[in-house]
């Protein structure tokens, strides 16, 4: 990050806050516990600030809430939401490295396969026939783009992604290596000779400006797609099952497994590991704890915990309870004593 | 979908049912809500079909002991099984692309691998040596099939699937992407300088008709191979453990992940997130519910849930009775007051 | 196995034991109940050594403390560690495949990639710019080395292992297929229109001797990396979230998921299925059962269990007290009853 030289008005001016203190650059972004003079840090509160000031850094980004003190000798920018500029500035100092337009030589894609302008497609992927890249994509190393499958405008799809035949990805969709969209569903009738497989014809739509971690596997539909709502996030190793629509603005953790036919409204949160069974729906805004199994339906709203999972309060109710129980045993042996 | 058109007579012999009502024919298989006119519709029950009704399908397929109404203008296909009825109309109206045989001028096929008839190798596939792949077997695009490894005939390996060395596949199993079959099984001895690795020298072998879904990691054994026994599935991001045996016609739902040295009998259900401890056997067509820890042997037949897992009506009691802690707590508060 | 042809004397030099019994030889290493003449056995107990035993093996490896039957007609090897003693074992019996030195004429190597003596580089592998391959070190087929990452001396990458940029491995790391180390952490901040994206700046350092199993990510570090330390072994289809640090020599089992910013201190060992939430420490030589969720600091050396996690024997104990509510709420009933 050496290269990139920002100071601290222009910076501020990127965050919307207020600077104030000495005129001052920066090349880099620390943690505070690694601030140093030239870097920019991030101080959510008090303590923060108080480690990050320790170590002398150029600039710190603080809420508008929090007292700095007046003999701190770094400049001071003040911000609405401190977590949204220290976004904000891991954008604007990210220089990861990022391909340039153009085909590799090595890449292997078919002749029916249509590229918009501006598109990057790495060595050793593949396109297949039918498929069409949307301006300025990039598809990373090693990928396979399944026939007849569409990205829309400026994805990008790191190594060793695999999209099946006929999924469909809006633009800014970011995907992550190992991900697999549109796998068969795991579907079978029982027959006569043992389970009979049910063919999954239809894709996976994911919409704009959505992210999938690496690892994740999102089924295709059986007659109709698999969804996934604008700008929903999903983390590593999840598992979206077949026929799920999954609404906008969702947050799912690490190792969230998600059944099938599955609904989850606009705006709904899950927590890492949380099982979700066939058919449920889970209401617009609703969240679950982690490590939670919702049996059932969940209202708009609601905070849910627990297996199976329940309002919070109860959970928590529950919990405390369970913690009761060497009482209640002792109440119940002295009982059995006095009778 | 709309190239193929299918009558109705053709559609209830593919079915094994028999056909009432008007000539028809159809290009498409619908869900009952987005029935349409050309479309064929499997209603499993009478909610289903009023739905499908609602919107004039050209043909409903129907269990034949549910009524439909003599006015209804479609045709009506009545089967003993309408699941199974949905699971071959899937298979009749799959047109998602397979590839042709030959092998991919980018595929890197050793020279010491062996390929049968009508053998198809993908693009940027890697083939090695010693390798053999049976006739009519589909190795998709990125696959990397090991040293060694044999394919029985008509396997379908989809993208990026990995078989280590030494893996054997029997006839017609399915592959999905980013599954990987025979890596070491983590297994360490404690030396005096930290971890000492046991080498893995078995392989793993899949038999006939077994379906393995994506991101799914099968670990080889240690000196005698890890199996799946024949028309078995597995579902998406499920680890099975080295030197484990698991038996013919088993299911196994997302997330499962299965310990080393486990043996599932024939016909084993699992559901989503069940965990099975080490050296744990679970007998012929025991069933496990969804996010279960199995820690000892369940009994050939029983249905079990919970963790530690428990015969289910037993884990439903434990639920019962964990909704009237509240109601044991209040009577031990009333006792201290009492006294 | 069959070309190795090794002596008792030998075999028990390699393993530090102490050999009696006839001179013989042996071509490879079985399980107890698969041996057989010219194999060699390692029985840990006297139940795996009478099943040995009646199989006739040509050596069998047992512990110091175990007797053998005199009239045993094989050779026998006493050690002071058996397992260890398998794991010697295995490693000299291993005959797998392993690459020789070279870059296989398919791979995709830029120009600006630095690559050690002896390294290898198997087919359709990409190795991005300013990436640096360590002596000795195998890169498999389907591999993608991102920009600017490094592997050390004598590491082995399996199949279609991917590294994105800035990934640093230290010596004789062992990655297997499917694992993705460095993709983007789960982190956004809450915008005036939906998520914002926190880029994740920092890489993540891989210390010597790790092993890290199939499917398993982790997750790059924001403006720090994320470290795994020396000797530590990961299993299959694990989580490691961004800007945590795994210490030294610890072992996790499969499916665990470790949030953003863990501490896991030297010698932690996690079980199978265990979530540790954000920002929790688990410090050195703590243990974690099965199936735990860890959602606060546990002390060193302790045991813990459950969820949330609470200390191994307070587990068992609300297991057992569980098993006791039928005869509480029997109580609750009595009661109301007498009133």
């Amino acid at each position: 990050m050496p290269s990139r030289e920002i100071d601290v008005r222009t910076l501020a001016e990127h965050l919307g806050g207020e600077a104030r203190g000495p005129e001052t650059t920066v090349v880099s972004l620390a943690a505070p516990d690694r601030a140093q003079p030239g870097s920019v840090v991030v101080a959510v509160d008090g303590t923060a600030l108080e480690r990050a000031l320790a170590r002398s850094p150029s600039v710190v980004v603080v809420p508008v809430e929090l007292d700095v003190p007046h003999e701190a000798p770094c400049a001071v920018v003040t911000v609405a939401n401190a977590r949204l500029a220290f976004a904000r500035l891991s954008a604007l100092f990210d220089d990861r490295p990022a391909p340039s337009p153009g085909v590799h030589p090595t890449a292997v894609v078919a002749s029916g396969a249509s590229l918009g302008p501006d598109v990057s497609i790495g060595p050793l992927a593949v396109v297949e026939d039918g498929a069409q890249i949307g301006a300025g994509s990039i598809v990373g190393p090693q990928c396979t783009i399944g026939e007849g499958a569409r990205l829309g405008r400026a994805c990008r799809l790191h190594a060793a992604v695999t999209l099946y035949d006929g999924v469909h990805l809006g633009d800014r969709v970011r995907l992550h290596s190992g991900c697999v969209i549109g796998a068969d569903g795991f579907g079978y009738a029982s027959g006569p000779a043992g389970a009979v497989k049910i063919h999954h014809l239809a894709g996976v739509v994911v919409e704009d400006d959505v992210e999938i971690g690496a690892g994740t596997a999102v089924d295709r539909g059986t007659v109709d797609p698999t969804r996934v709502g604008a700008r929903s996030k999903i983390d590593n190793l999840c598992q979206i099952g077949h026929n799920t629509r999954i609404g906008r603005d969702c947050l799912i953790a690490a190792m969230a497994g998600i059944g099938g036919s599955v609904t989850l409204e606009d705006g709904v949160v899950l927590g890492g590991y949380v099982a979700v069974a066939d058919h449920v729906s889970i209401h617009a805004g609703a969240r679950v704890a982690g490590r939670s199994g919702v049996t059932k339906d969940i209202p708009a709203g609601e905070t849910w915990a627990g297996f199976p999972a329940q309002p919070y309060r109860r959970w928590v109710r529950g919990l405390y309870l369970h913690g009761k129980l060497e009482r209640m045993w002792r109440a119940v042996r002295e009982r059995d004593d006095e009778r």
